[in-house]
Parts: structure tokens; sequence; C-alpha cells
């Protein structure tokens, strides 16, 4: 298993159609891409100036819009997964 | 839906016409271009340093300026919305 | 009516003479260039890290000298604002 | 009047000889240039992370030194102008 | 031994195959390059802006992904370590 | 009298010799390169965050190092002097 | 006697040989170049947010791994010296 550190999330990318009229899709001109992927893992959360850990606003199994070029790819056991850092992530989508 | 996390806001970008008397439109000389929008959703707020939340200035159905270079576009079965950061808007139009 | 979110003012700017006697004026070989403004509108103020509002040190009406390059250029009902940041305004002319 | 906010200060600077033997002048390989000038007005001070407002260190008919490429000029009633922060401000002349 | 300072954490590097399909291997276009170490040694960890110090999030004998370009190669009794910053890691794996 | 704001320090450069054996010298291959000085006089210190003044490390007549590239030059009376802010002094020799 | 003021540390740096196998040693295609040095002084130690100061984590003696290209070299009495900032001591070699 993937334990991310920190403000870290294991985020499993999914591969999304050029472009879909009813689902979420980037916009063909947009400036930052973002894309969406289920939530897989998340870490302990950011630590605050004071010490305390804040808690992470999404959780496993969330499906989520990210900033595409974020991130860090590895594969664990033959799948691929993105580690980003929770400020990376754009929205939950519902 | 979508749901923004952390300071985020998501807004539906409203097309404006070149210039108008009676309304708000962009000087054709502006440095930063702002441009108009309805909030359809904001997120929790940023986290202030001693781990409270923020509660955002903007709510939902507000007009608001905002910096038009700025923020995330996304398309949402068939609409397309713009994910800015509450940081980003300029002002309220009452 | 524009409500400034944030540290924000909205100031009506003023067109000023090349070079006044009796009262403020820009020095012709001045690095930063301000001008002359009066307050149309100012936001709730700065937050600060504990979560607090910092009160605006202007008012409407007031009259203020702000950098020049400063601000953000908005029509609004056929007249000509800038929204600017409270840290941009230099002085108030009382 | 000219009522500078927060921590900026409002200076009359004085023109001052290229070289004096008794008094303050620039070394002439000084690599930041200070020069004098005599305090004319003070805001109320720079705000702290916790709100509270920091007293400035000089006051009214403060001669101090300051970094000569600091600071905005403006021209008020006739009379020339600086405003600076208080951290441009070397030392106080006594 | 390696008593390493503050945040950073000693790892024994691993090399690895190019490719392997049950493990973590790096994605061949991945753009930061994690990679895998077992932890040898950590500090006490990174001192807060209230003086407590943050106990790291990771202890002796861990395998964890780092990014391959961060931190400082030492050899040490002719083994070779690398000394990282605790926030360089990316992912415990277990 | 010069009575510098803040963490700065007024300073009497002493010119040295460009290679001594018993004494201070710069090393001839030095990155940066620090010089002596007597402290002439020092002002209130840094103010924290929460408003507090931090007295200052050295005192009047301290002889110290301090990066060479640092500070600017002031003739008062007819002398010549230095004012540095406290952190680039880099230490005292005793 | 060198007094560093701060988190600075007094060392004096060691001489080493290319490459040895029982010691430690910089790898050759290290990307910073840590070196070995011995703890001659060690100043008061950096001073947080809230005003105390932070007990430096090396002590006389010590012989510690810094990042080779930091500090300032001094001569005092003959002997060179280095004074760098705790920061760039990797670790303590015990």
């Amino acid at each position: 298993m993937l334990k991310p550190l920190g403000d870290r999330v294991v985020l499993e990318a999914q591969e999304e159609e050029e472009k879909t009229v009813g689902g979420i899709v980037l916009a063909s001109n947009a400036q930052e891409k973002p894309t969406t992927a289920k939530v897989v893992a998340v870490g302990e959360g950011r630590v605050l100036d004071n010490g305390e850990k804040l808690a992470p606003s999404v959780k496993k199994d969330d499906l989520v819009l990210f900033d595409k070029y974020s991130g860090t790819e590895v594969e664990y056991q033959g799948d691929k997964f993105l580690v980003v850092h929770e400020k990376d992530i754009v929205a939950i989508v519902d």
C-alpha cells in the first residue's frame, strides 16, 4: 500500500475522452488543464504553524478534478498512480 | 455537482458585449481585464494559520467582477464553468 | 453598486492638469507616478492571520493619492472606476 | 495636509551640497545613496500580524537619513515632498 | 553513525530495475522521478514557529518513495547514503 | 549623533592590511568578504511579529566581522560610517 | 575568540582526501558537495517569531557534515575558520 506523507493524496488517474457533452471534460482552450481522478489514499494532512494537522478535504473514493501538470507519477503492483498535493485538487465531483 | 475546495469559487462566466453604456464593461485600455460572472458554488473558505476556516465573502448567485486571466475552465454536464480563487474576485455587483 | 472585496477600494480617478502650483501634482521626474482620486467604496478590509478583519484606513469621499499603475479599471453605468488595494494608496489629502 | 497611510512617512527632501566636511554627506563611492530630509508627517504605523499598530520610530521635525531611490515624489501647494516607507529610513540625525 | 539535523532523513538509496510489473517503478514518462529507499536515520524533526519540534512522519527501516533529484549524497564507512529533507519524501510503501 | 533605526547598527569601518598573520584577515579566496569594524551605535532592535523589540546582540565598542558588501556608507562630521543590518554581522571578535 | 551571532556556527574546515573507503567522503558525482569540519564555536541560536532563542543542535567539538559552498571564510590568529548558518549543517558524525 502507498501511504502518502503530509498533505499528499494518491490518485488513480482516469483516461478521458477528448470532448463529451454529458460529463466533465476539459474545455479545449483551458489555460490550465484539470483532469478527473479517483482518490486512492490520503495523507494525514498539512501541518499548521501551531503543530496541528489539518484534516484533508478529500477522502478515499472521491472523484476529483486536479491540475493535470501537478504531481508525481508512480507505478505500484502494475497500476499507475499519481501523488499530488491537496492544494492541486480543484473540486470534488459529487 | 462541483464542490470547489478551500478558497475556490465556481463561476458561470458571462459573455459580455464589447462596449455598453449602462452596465459594467471593461474599459478598453484596462491593464488587467476583469469580467463578470455569476457565483455557482463556493468552497468552505481559506484555512487560516490557526486552523480556522475563513468564510467566503461571496455566496451562490452573486454577480461578481473577476480577473479575466485567473482560474481554471471546466465543463460539467454540457455547461462551461470557471473555478477561481476568492482573491481573484475584485468586487460584487449589487 | 460596486462592493469591493477584502482590502480593495473603489476610486473615481480624477483627470489632472499637467502642472499646477496650488494643488497636488506629480513632480515631472517622479519615479512612481501617484495620482489623485476620490474614494467611492471600500471593502471590509484585509483579513489578518488570526481571522480578524482590519478596518480600512480610508473612507467614502476621501481624496487620496495612489500609485498610478496599480489597480483594475472598470466601467459601471457609464462611469469609469478604478479598484485598487489599500496598500497602493499613498496618502489622504486633507 | 498630507496624511500618509500605514508605515509611510512624508519627508521634505533637502538639497545637499556635493561634499561638506562638517555635516552629513554621501561618500562619493557609496553603493546606496542615503540623503537627508526633515519629517513632515507620519502615518499611524505598520500593522502587525495581531492587528496592533506599531508606533513609528520617527516624529515630525526629525532630521533623517533615507535611501535616495526609495519613495514617491509629490507636490502639494507648491512644495515638493517625498513619501517613503519607514523601513527606508536609515537613521535619525540628532 | 550519521545523525541528520532538523527535518533531515538519511536514506539508503536502492538501485532499481528500469521497468518491473509487480513492484514500484517509475513510469517512464514521469515529470519528477521518485525512487525508493530505506530509512536509515531520522533527525529530531522540523522546528515550528512556536519552538516545538514536529516529530518526523517516517521511522528507521521504512521503505519510502522520494524525489530522485533531492538530497545530498554522502559515503560513510564504504556505504553510500542520501540525506534528504522530510518534505522530499512522497510516500511510505507498506 | 546618528541614531540608527530598527535592527540597524552604525559601524566605524576599519581599513585592513591585505594579509596579516596574527589578526583577522580575509582569506584571499573567500566567496563573501567579511571585514572588521567597531560598533558606534545600535538601533532599538528588530520588531518581532508580536510587536516586541528584540534587543540587539552587539553593543557599542564591540569589534565585529561583517559582510563587506552590506550596508550604507555615510559621512558625519568628517568621519565615515557604515550603517548595516544586524543580520549582516557575522561574529563578534572578543 | 570568535563569537558567532544568531544561528551561526564557527567551523574548523578539514582538508579531506579525494576518495577514502573507511570514512566519510564525497561521492564523486554528488550534486551538492558536503564536507566535514569540527565545530569551534556556536551562536546563541535562531530567534523564533515569539522572541525565544532556539538552542543550536550542534555543540563545540562535534564533527559535522556541511554544504561545501555555504558560509564565510575568515582567518583568526593564523588559523582558517568557516562561519556557516546551522541550517547548512547536514548531519553530525558520531
